[in-house]
């Protein structure tokens, strides 16, 4: 098995045949715009088409233009300055995506709020010259906005491309399959083209039906972006079918959730997770009939993960319903990569970053180390999740005038295969360490926690996510696992770790969860009884009764907030000198974003490190039991380092493992039956001695010993 | 009029003989421990007595143990790890400062909690031997804790000064004189006292009843201070008596309130306020009997400020009723003397620190330099608001050994007197900006937001107590102001300024006052039709409804929480090059403990400064009206120049008051009836240019032209 598959451009076909054997290219597949040549589909190497459906047909959309797909959006708030308020709706919204949708009882369908006093207004009127809603008997300085539905005139990844790559082509508008024809057309269209082309092996669907909530601005700019949304599955058809198959109906607020849409940040209401499995449901079905067809004409049927989620989220309970062949998806760190190769689908394939594109391969470009700083992350993915096959996007043409990069990209494949190989799909050899990963999400989510979408840096999110990029790499099972989860059945048996962290107030903390008296209960006994939890920003956190913390007893700590500055805090000016933990460390690691005001709640508790008189490292022991807190964990080598240690730690194991801890935290080191794998995880040379050996390393090697 | 007491000290007559014409003393007051001799009483000047009638009388409280003072104390949390659970409740309180009561029915004064669900344990014993709640029913992994009633074996201040100073003398005991007859023996003992003192011209009282909250923890040291704390004012006879009047009870909780003990940094309930009202009330009656004894003895009555604040707080109601002759108080920097300077009484005196103690009157000590830093500071405050009377505290010996001490405080006492007599003891001339500082206390607060105790620094403190230290020295008029002032009567008619600054969630940023509509409102209008709002920290903040700062319109900024990630925000990078309030700024000013996570939420609204990749401050046109926003502002030179200018752009007047705006922040130029008086704020030699002239000032150095 080569394992690779490449994309095909017209024009190219000799350097392609060239690549076949120099990358171990088995299959070409064509991409949004490009065709492949008769030449290509006769390389005897497998054909992989792209097929976005519910984009395909302009003119029979135009012809039905009530079944364009549909969107709940809100309009942003404005303040009444006297009794009468105008309200201009798509103010901030893009004018050529949407398009609000008047042919309903805009009444029903639209809600208007008094934001100040979270009371509906009932009297307005719609402007439809100037799209504004009028108010006239608004309270003065009183806020109001408006919720409406809207439909989707540019289907949004396709606008995403069109607008990075300046195409000037025909806007393609999106087909809501919940109705009846236009589901029964788009079925059509797909076994027509599935007749009509023989050549193709494998049918990879961009997407099945909705896309995920992306929101351009009225300039034209990303405004919002929830990869895990599901306000864009809106439309009267489905309400009405919900409320049918319910007995309630939802509003408009529900969906549009004061401008926050639902994002999986927050914890999710009972409604909200209603609607969620409604159209779980439905896509999926809808999906399953796709693959089917596919299937008929014995192609293989795979998905692109990443554009269009809702209803189809692989850790969710209707993926495997759906019959897939395989999940591609863009892996741009380790994160994504394990996001994709956890997936529980026969095979996975990885296309790695960078794109083919000129914004890096372009003249002075460094194409060769943007793909080794991603491909350094990945691969400590793969050593512990093998995935079944590689690729990339763009254009070849662009590549191939960077000689380094094409020799970059034999070497990259090499690895890939023997990783794959060596340890037969398997991945490394493990500590035996579980990790739980304990959210509201759980399962779902998993992988998928602080991400706004793909592995974008975020503000809020970095100094969380790093977390989960070490995690990917390191030679422990991780699962997630949600409060209901643990509500329902316990803390699992094989739990070594529970590791809880994100904001207060947020669905990756908890919030309220922590507010159950059976949480917490069940986690202190838990640690007591010889757990690890480990704490990152703010965990177990409820802010409530005077503290935020609420297992302050289990992490040690607790954070102040301003209530209780008129109690004396432990002063922890001098760090503890020795510790398992930070054995490695010459200096305070980096902790982005850090929190404040975090002190010693436990005469137990060992303070490991200070910043900003803040305690940003904490150990504790509880019962047989320990806890670890971090104030953050952008990722790094130093950070992935101290996580791994203090996984060891927490499992009261620090001295057996110790032949995965390398005397040098750029290089790390796993086993294969027992055989090292020396990864240098860095652009420079390094030195680490294995097994008292000294070995030297080029700039991102990877060696097997 | 000379303005000086002066701390006695018998063996030093010569030398005080010497400062009542180099220092201009026309004052002696003993101390704690110390008495005056006879010459020094014939010397001529006033003698001031110091009196602390509720400890003066050991053996009558040993022989009425029941009226010693109480308080209201709670144990740690402690977790149940069974069914069967025992509480130290002393694990961490000074045995040799507090007893439990448990000369009552325990089960009806005290109280154990389930801290996990929130309900009383009505089911629990009390072990006397080991002083241990136990509990024979708990649910396991549970945390809960005890209030309990203790007496107060030993009373705090001089238990503090005894610790401090290492005496080995009995420890004073504390009495409550809401006893009938413990009132009627204190009253006996101050009249018998009057008549044994003839000499005594003035009687300064430390304190008149209950100290403040001082709890020492299990090694001695302080656990938690609470400057305007009620909690020892409690006995089961002042609550029986309040239950008598109010018509219900008030339980253990109602004064512990989860360890936080109803500090001012909370919104109070309305159970606390009653419980305030009723000891207020009390407190002043009482005192106003021992003012009356006082002036029978034709001597003047004053009080110290700082050390039993209950009942008496200054600006509280009741104040004016006890008909004291003066406050004097200890200014440790400009708030706190501000804090004594603007309480509604005849005659107020600032007692400087340092105190002439071994701390920082040792070899090799520079207490010049102590002293120079506090009084540019004090001098500050002094200069808007001049106070009657100085002194200071401590063993003069011990400052003799200093004669450039000596020569310094013959300088401070010059610049003293001369701010007084040349502004007729009305301070300089004001700009006519007036600022109104919106919190949950207002008035009763004044100069009093944010303080721990006195002046000390606290974390969650002094990014925010640097405004108002910087306002105490300003040209500027300021008042303290409710959210149910402005309920009530609105907004003040000569209010040029709203200051809101503090923590979200304290009293200090007004926590749920901002969920009223009819604030938000109110504030809107009077912004938009002119008014200034300053806001620091967390200013508006109510975490609702997706967003933190209600009045993110009015401000211009929000701050992102972690449920709006998906939401792009405007990218800042740059700063406004040019903005009135930042001329004088050549790199960010310190925001002390700042924020993080703030964007601009308005497109009007400009960004002055960003810092870790948050808006640290921003400036918004708002209607007729202008917003200014800050991170953070501890004091120095810096940040009080950017509240001046602030101050001046909010009131659209930025370019009327140049002549206050020195061209060099360290000097201060202020002006009486015209006339310059020019400040050297730091400890280095300054130039300036006054009107055309360049100056040059000495370190420190204060100059009338």
């Amino acid at each position: 098995m080569s394992r690779f598959t490449l994309p095909g451009e017209t024009g190219m076909e000799n350097k392609i045949k060239e690549l076949i054997s120099l990358w171990g290219v088995d299959a070409i597949r064509d991409s949004d715009g490009t065709a492949l040549s008769d030449e290509l589909l006769g390389l005897g190497v497998q054909i992989y088409s792209t097929l976005c459906l519910i984009r395909m047909d302009n003119e029979w959309i135009k012809a039905h233009p009530m079944c364009r797909q549909q969107i709940y959006l809100m309009s942003e708030r404005f303040t009444a300055f006297d009794t009468y308020l105008s309200i201009d709706i798509m103010q901030t919204v893009f004018a050529e995506q949407f398009e609000p949708n008047i042919d309903v009882d805009i009444h029903k369908y639209w809600q208007v709020m008094d934001r100040t006093t979270g009371e509906e207004v009932t009297t307005w009127n719609y402007n439809s010259s100037n799209k504004t809603v009028e108010i006239s008997n608004a309270i003065p300085y009183h806020q109001y906005d408006v919720s409406f539905l809207a439909y989707q005139k540019w289907e949004p990844v396709s606008m995403y491309n069109h607008i990075t790559n300046g195409w000037t082509k025909e806007h393609r508008i999106p087909v809501d399959v919940r109705h009846e024809d236009a589901g029964k057309h788009v079925l059509e269209i797909l076994e027509d083209w599935l007749k009509n082309h023989p050549k193709t092996d494998v049918v990879r669907f961009t997407t099945f039906i909705y896309c995920f909530d992306l929101i351009y601005n009225q300039f034209g700019k990303e405004k919002q972006v929830n990869w895990f949304g599901y306000a864009a599955c809106a439309s009267p058809l489905a309400l009405e079918m919900f409320e049918k198959e319910y007995g309630y109906s939802l509003r408009p607020e529900d969906l549009t959730d004061n401008r926050m849409y639902n994002t999986p940040f927050k914890n999710p209401t009972k409604k909200y997770l209603d609607w969620m499995d409604f159209n779980q449901r439905f896509v999926a079905s809808f999906a399953k009939k796709c693959v089917d067809l596919v299937h008929k004409y014995n192609k293989k049927a795979i998905m692109f993960l990443g554009d269009h989620w809702a209803g189809t989220e692989p850790y969710g309970k209707y993926f495997p319903s759906i019959g897939l062949d395989a999940v591609v998806g863009a892996a741009g760190d380790g994160v994504t990569t394990r996001m994709i190769a956890d997936i529980p689908v026969k095979e996975t394939e990885a296309r790695f970053y960078p794109y083919f594109f000129p914004d890096v391969f372009h003249e002075g470009g460094n194409p060769v180390e943007e793909s080794q700083n991603v491909w350094i992350k990945c691969r400590r993915s793969l050593l512990q999740k093998p995935m079944e096959r590689m690729g990339y996007g763009g254009y070849l043409s662009l590549a191939c005038k960077f000689p380094d990069f094409i020799e970059h990209v034999k070497d990259v494949a090499g690895q890939f295969r023997m990783i794959y190989d060596e340890t037969q799909g398997k991945g490394c050899d493990k500590t035996g360490i579980k990790v739980y990963v304990l959210n509201t999400w759980g399962k779902i989510r998993t992988w998928q926690t602080h991400q706004v979408a793909h592995s974008l840096w975020n503000q809020r999110c970095y100094s969380y996510l790093g977390a989960f990029e070490a995690l990917s790499g390191l030679p422990v099972d991780v699962e997630f696992i949600s409060f209901d989860d643990i509500r329902q059945n316990g803390i699992p048996e094989d739990a070594s770790v529970i590791l809880n962290a994100g904001d207060a107030g947020t669905a990756w903390s908890g919030d309220d969860n922590w507010a159950d008296e059976r949480i917490q209960a069940l986690i202190r006994k838990w640690v007591r009884s010889g757990g690890g939890f480990l704490g990152i920003g703010e965990p177990t956190a409820h802010r409530d009764k005077g503290q935020l913390f609420v297992l302050q007893d289990v992490l040690g700590v607790q954070r102040e907030l301003g209530l209780t500055a008129s109690c004396n805090k432990p002063v922890h000016n001098e760090k503890v000198k020795q510790h398992f933990i930070t054995r490695d460390l010459n200096d305070s690691p980096d902790y982005g974003e850090g929190m404040g005001m975090i002190y010693q709640a436990s005469p137990s508790c060992e303070i490991l490190d200070v910043s900003n008189l803040s305690c940003s490292m904490a150990a504790n022991e509880y019962g047989s039991g320990r806890a670890f807190y971090m104030a953050g964990c952008p990722y790094d080598n130093v950070n992935s380092r101290i996580l791994f240690r203090a996984l060891m730690w927490l499992t009261h194991k620090e001295n057996e493992w110790v032949k995965w801890l390398t005397d040098n935290v750029n290089v790390e080191c796993n086993y294969i039956d027992g055989k090292a794998v020396i990864s240098n995880n860095s652009a420079n040379k390094q030195k680490v001695n294995i097994g008292g050996s000294v070995i030297e390393l080029k700039p991102y090697e990877l060696k097997l010993t």
